[in-house]
């Protein structure tokens, strides 16, 4: 697999790569300060729950090193995007190591380690869901640029793809700004994963056909009973699936899980620009359009969260490991 | 209200209106012969499922005009675009007053007329679902450049707006040709109706809101048994009002209803080019995408059909006016 990671920490640098120009150009860029990172963030440079949270982290040790202010570059870092999860929980974890004198540095490098080897768990307890000949629908990028190594919805299937299981993906394309086209398709090209593009409201179409045998996304925020907070579209993508009852399944790390927030009902969703929508379109000059980024899909309507803990049916085993 | 008419004859001329071009450009074309209107159908310069057939109505007077073999014109019209059945319907309807030594211009000018008046009738019966303040939601455009006169979907739309009723309707984009974007909210501007764009899977999230009162599609066919084939993307979008409770509308005319076919399974479902998906997108090279243009909307999800005959909750009044 090769594909590049999206935030790397080297020689006492943080490097991002523009997620913004893929799949055109595979470029990094380094970032000087705190205030650089978080514009990374808003403008989506990098993006991806995970991912966000582990470029924070490491904006906090760059914050450190320049002696800004960490309550103020924390609550800088934070009010970036408000709906995910990790963002926030990255950040507090980062203070709370200041207030405890540890070392910042190591701090990051941990959070971004233990990123990593979630995933390959997400990826050894979800692959047997894939069986041979399997059709798969994920829906924006929960993959290896969102989060690191093996990505979170993408992570079954890499260690699926390695033990040579045969498998084909659908990717919904995910407008507006078309992570699953750009980011998602990209990557599984790369990894030699079978797969095929297709417009978002294409998926009950497919189903319809018995095209597709089971859904797996990820999550930007899972609330304590269970709701899923994901990029615009998944809540759709997840009525149609019990519609037609196909297993529909939200891959997630322990960071992704909020014990604190009740249901979906709690958490803000980040309405972005207009022009999102409307630009790369052939859209009438003055057309209004809202955008909101991210649905709550509720609970009722996952068959089960993959999670570095195992397969869990409910959002309880969380809520059990975390209290 | 002043959009132009996607279909003409004036002077002994045919003249379409090129739709790939809007909202940018506003360009009409003649066309000399049959052969030239089967190109225009199948690359959409003219578009939408009434419209379609009243083009190849005038195809096939010009046909006759060119002493061209009936039979052939009209298997080279059918051949076009498999799913809407207004175009066979009118290329039959044609041969009939063919063989029955009846003017063809005059039968195509009745199937326009008709039209009309059938988009008439459907605005009067649907405007009274549109109360003050209501949000509308419709998918793809069955409006005015879809069909003549006031359109199917938007009928109810612009009577209740002639009648001074405020309401305001969310267009989703539609992709991948985003018909919704480029024709629905042009139209509905340059009428005066408050609209807002949205992306195709924003939908549940409106709906979760309680941002969305009613749902009007129109149809390219409506089978025997109420099922609707309609633009990709109706089918998630009727299973996702249905989940929410909120009513999912059908407008069509009689010329829309295929009595012949019993149920969605028994429509041919178009499979447009790969391209149409990846080419306007920053995709990967050589991604492959699946590009099916319709899907069936099972009758169980539809409110009501919206027809020039009143508001029938099933399709038996249909059958009934066929019989």
């Amino acid at each position: 697999m090769s594909v590049p990671a999206p935030v790397k920490w080297h020689d006492g640098r943080l490097t991002l790569l523009d997620q913004r120009l893929l799949p055109g150009r595979v470029a990094f860029e380094d970032q000087p300060d705190v205030a650089s990172v978080a514009r990374a963030i808003r403008d989506m440079r990098v993006r991806g729950a995970p991912a966000i949270g582990i470029a924070a982290a490491y904006g906090m040790v760059l914050a450190e090193r320049a002696g800004a202010d960490l309550e103020q570059s924390a609550e800088q870092l934070r009010a970036t995007r408000p709906t995910a999860v990790n963002l926030a929980w990255a950040v507090d974890r980062m203070l709370r190591a200041h207030a405890a004198c540890r070392d910042l540095l190591a701090e990051a490098r941990a959070i971004h380690d233990e990123d990593r080897a979630m995933c390959e768990a997400i990826g050894r307890f979800g692959a047997p869901l894939i069986q041979p000949g399997a059709n798969l629908l994920t829906h924006c990028n929960a993959g290896a640029l969102a989060v690191s190594a093996l990505g979170t919805a993408t992570a079954p299937m890499y260690v699926a793809h390695r033990a040579g299981i045969p498998f084909h993906v659908y990717v919904d394309e995910t407008r507006p700004v078309l992570q699953g086209a750009r980011l998602t398709a990209w990557e599984l090209a790369q990894a030699g994963i079978a797969h095929t593009l297709v417009c978002d409201s294409a998926a009950a179409h497919l189903m319809a056909e018995n095209a597709v045998d089971l859904v797996i996304v990820g999550a930007d925020r899972v609330t304590a009973n269970g709701d899923t907070v994901n990029k615009i579209g998944t809540r759709a993508l997840a009525i149609v699936a019990d519609y037609h009852g196909v297993p529909f399944y939200v891959a997630c790390p322990s960071s992704t899980f909020d014990a604190d927030t009740a249901s979906g009902r709690g958490v803000p969703i980040e309405e972005r620009t207009s022009g999102e929508v409307t630009n790369p379109l052939p859209a009438p000059a003055g057309v209004r359009a809202r955008n909101p980024a991210f649905d709550v899909t509720p609970a009722s309507l996952v068959t089960a969260y993959i999670t570095d803990m195992g397969i869990l049916p409910t959002a309880d085993g969380f809520l059990r490991a975390c209290a």
